[in-house]
């Protein structure tokens, strides 16, 4: 458990112990808040356009994250669907729903860590 | 503990869970590797103006980051000491110390937490 120190801390103020997260992949960025969130309106819009545009983003780097992302793991991540009634779209997986789900829990157990450190702050 | 998704990783590739960690104050910025990198220097060189070049930092920054953190902390953490035969210098205090102790524990806890986490990658 944090050995507090409190007692060096100027009481006027509240602190915090912060930080990120993310995967790498051999040494490069392979998971992180990014890359889910654009997973995440890629499901809501069906269109990698469409989510890159959502986060401000260009379908490039969209592509490159998506691209990188199915060459890390070992069945595709995002499906591009061409023709067909509607025109195509892009959808995911089942693999990324699990990876979704993944990040999710992973970021709650690290959201625990904080608070935990967090709390040795606390009088 | 944390579920693996092993399974879905590409095996040709190694995964980490990665990461980084500090405390903020108030909103702003107390600790991190970077304010502790500067105590060590100043403890080193009794010297400000010597820590902040060992960072590649301008004393006027290096300055800002040690009178933010006398102001946060209750009591001061560098003391500069005027005159006397050496020609004065800088100081840590006792409480410096302590923030330092705590800072590094604080590390080797966030390091278990990553290794935990990496460790579900494993096969």
């Amino acid at each position: 458990m944090a050995k507090s120190i409190t007692h060096l801390l100027n009481n006027e103020f509240e602190f915090t112990v912060t930080g990120s997260l993310w995967i790498e992949c051999n040494g490069e960025r392979f998971l992180g808040k990014g890359r889910v969130e654009l997973l995440e309106h890629i499901a809501d819009t069906g269109s990698i356009s469409k989510a890159a545009k959502k986060m401000g983003m260009s379908y490039k780097k969209a592509w490159q994250m998506i691209s990188s992302l199915n060459q890390q793991t070992r069945k595709p991540i995002v499906v591009v669907q061409t023709g067909g009634e509607k025109g195509g779209g892009s959808v995911l997986t089942e693999e990324a729903h699990q990876l979704i789900k993944y990040h999710q829990l992973l970021r709650q157990r690290f959201a625990a860590f904080l608070k935990t450190e967090t709390k040795a702050f606390q009088k």
